[in-house]
């Protein structure tokens, strides 16, 4: 027997790789469930990645489904979702004591379409407090004095650390680049809208979306694809060599070394391999765009836990409470003005991209900070959020300490499939067949 | 006393005038939710327009409001809420067998604000099911044998009925203007995403917006402002005479003489007070929207009734299965393709609008039809839907059977104030103390 975690453990596969195995009658659900959860059951009392975990309940849905043909691309695979998802009779907490006591009804659509692909639901990860800024328990499995970041902490913390290949997280400022950036994993917050939310608790709905981390980029598509219940043909390698912004942005200047490094870096590595990178200089009123954020976040928050602030004010967090009464501090007008500011800019973006594929840009200031008490700052991740846009985050570089700094590609609005290839090409140069280092001059 | 239902009894106030008699200590909560309870008694066996009706729960709560100094603008007053919206602790059952037993754990958000303006909610009005096609057993209050319009059908009939003076409504495609305009009440469609949606169930989550009805603009007003959380200064007059554009539409065919007629009537009485009208022509491509709006409808539905149709589908209607399994037909590529078709629209109307207030159409095609079997047509209101626009109809006209026709306007988007300010000036001629009849050549 393998011991769990060793290498080649079932735990340490990637789902595409442990989909392949179950396809082939090489490995049972069963057996990669037991080997995450044997080894969930090691790092856990360290990691602290979920909220709701039951072995039991677990081992029972793998074995249903080795005992049937396979239902979809993800059949067998366990997936972590976020503790602000739905799971049909499974206790779903939101990271708030108000939720004690709360099982959903229903499966949350996002839930609902990974178990029709055939996904085994592992169990719930830990959220901050409502997808906000108080956290939960989850430590950095790479330095447990850490922050994984947030608020998808837990997900991002057990893709890491190899408890689940796969997990669903949420992002409203920037709680699903974050974190993965910080953990040193795959994150992808698509395009705004394309993946349903009902079920979903919201925290701001002008910006939550659902999305997905992993350990590669070829696991994130697989994941995606069944969301959006597309062809699950394998990425494709850009034709041509991309071409690229790179966006530096208003607040370079307070960006830690290992960030700038981290894109100085990636620009010459990309360089290297053919790709044409130009400057996008920071657009006249682009930083306004933080403010206008800041109105809309803490405006639809308010409302969005209005029965909680109403009913359980005493149990919201400290830092929820503010955000909340500061919420109910702007008007409609305000909030209206914001919207329009946002829209406006969602619209000049395609012109703002003018060719190219995507922009490159800093996924998190620095490497995770010390301490469990902040999941760190959200001003890198936080305006492609607003703007709608696809954005992922690639494990390329390290800091001082070091630990895992992301770097983020941002893509054209619903060019989700174009990103996700590119992203694939910037992060397996050595596994792609083709890169354009040698044959940049012929194309 | 009063004889529920008599000229003068509490239910037949609007809420606007209840409020101002409970606030100067000249009506009680209790008295106005017991006369609707007793009018209630005795039509609900014709009009069927609760889902659940909690008369003893209703007046705990109008009891607890007479005790209290006032919480906010709907003080005391009663308020519907259609049964797609969660409310704590009350069956909620989406008009679908498949929810017997929900109970939700908090309330909506929409639930939440009215609260906190202080007002009862008396319970659940009938919906379709999920929102969609298939009606329930409400009828048309001046017409038992013919729809009262749908899915909002509770919510319209209880307005129109005395029942209540104003409910919640939700509308994805005619959802809240269509039984408005059918049972003759002012039925507003706010700008989409401005009324905070948790605690809706998603039919489709583009359009899904959250409405109100009521036997007048000022009542709409009231809990419209009640929802955005902004001051509740009355509505003003228009200071210059308003701009109109007139849409007959490339539907002007096929649509009923009266909804013609209605339209015509309404262009000539505004053009007697100095309303400038223009026709706004049909804009080349506008009629692709239709297409656009099936796909991201029938895509959306399908995902956000995954697990239902997962695990209950022999409990769906067949027309729901039908929009479900034509939903999971739509590729994501169709779906974004429409996506993009629609949000290029919605950039595009701005200019189409010039300088104009709103645009005058159609609401419905027709008076309410016979039978109960369908809730209408919904090809006159949905694509306000699509293109994210406020709407209201104002019941001006009717039809051969003596029975209301609706007309809506249309205004910019976030600029719901003014659709309203200008719906009232057009639908309360006598009541505004200054229209421009008199002085529009002055202006």
């Amino acid at each position: 027997m393998i011991e769990p975690d060793a290498p080649g453990a079932p735990n340490r596969l990637t789902a595409t790789e442990a989909a392949a195995l179950i396809s082939a009658g090489r490995l049972s659900s069963s057996a990669l469930v037991q080997s995450c959860l044997d080894h969930i059951a090691t790092r856990e009392p360290v990691v602290h990645a979920w909220a709701n975990l039951n072995p039991a309940a677990a081992m029972a849905q793998a074995r249903a489904r080795d005992a049937e043909a396979a239902l979809g691309a993800l059949h067998g695979i366990p997936v972590a979702v976020k503790d602000v998802i739905d799971v049909a009779g499974v206790p779903t907490g939101m990271g708030s004591p108000i939720y004690d006591g709360y099982v959903p009804f229903a499966d949350a659509a996002s839930v609902a379409a990974l178990r029709s692909a055939g996904a085994v639901i592992l169990g719930k990860t830990v959220t901050a407090e409502f997808a906000g800024v108080s956290p939960g328990p989850t430590t950095h499995p790479a330095a447990p004095d850490r922050t994984p970041g947030g608020s998808s902490s837990g997900s991002a913390a057990a893709v890491a650390d190899h408890m689940v290949p796969v997990a669903l997280g949420t992002q409203t400022g920037g709680s699903i680049i974050r974190p993965a950036a910080f953990c040193g994993v795959v994150g992808f917050k698509p395009s705004f809208g394309t993946i349903n939310r009902a079920g979903l608790k919201f925290a701001a709905e002008s910006f939550d979306t659902i999305g997905m981390m992993a350990r590669d980029v070829d696991d994130v598509a697989l994941v995606w694809r069944a969301l959006v219940g597309t062809a699950t043909a394998p990425l494709g390698t850009p034709e041509t060599p991309p071409r690229l912004l790179v966006f530096r942005g208003h607040q370079w200047d307070r960006a830690a070394p290992e960030t700038r490094a981290a894109i100085e870096r990636t620009v010459c590595r990309l360089r290297d391999r053919g790709v044409g990178i130009e400057e996008l200089p920071v657009p006249a009123g682009f930083a306004e765009l933080s403010n206008a954020r800041v109105v809309i976040n803490g405006y639809e928050r308010a409302r969005s836990l209005a029965w909680e602030a109403h009913h359980h004010a005493e149990r919201l967090s400290g830092a929820m409470l503010r955000v909340v009464t500061d919420g109910w501090t702007y008007s409609y007008d305000d909030y209206v003005a914001a919207i329009r500011l946002a829209e406006t800019w969602r619209m000049r973006m395609a012109d703002l991209f003018g060719g190219h594929d995507a922009i490159l840009a800093a996924a998190v200031n620095g490497e995770a900070p010390r301490g469990l008490a902040s999941t760190g700052d959200a001003s890198f991740q936080e305006v492609w959020s607003l703007l709608h846009l696809p954005a992922i985050t690639l494990p390329l570089a390290a800091g001082p300490s070091g630990l895992p700094v992301g770097v983020q590609l941002v893509g054209r609005r619903l060019d989700d499939s174009r990103l996700l290839e590119l992203a694939k090409w910037v992060l397996d140069p050595c596994k792609s067949p083709s890169s354009f280092e040698s044959d940049a001059g012929s194309s």
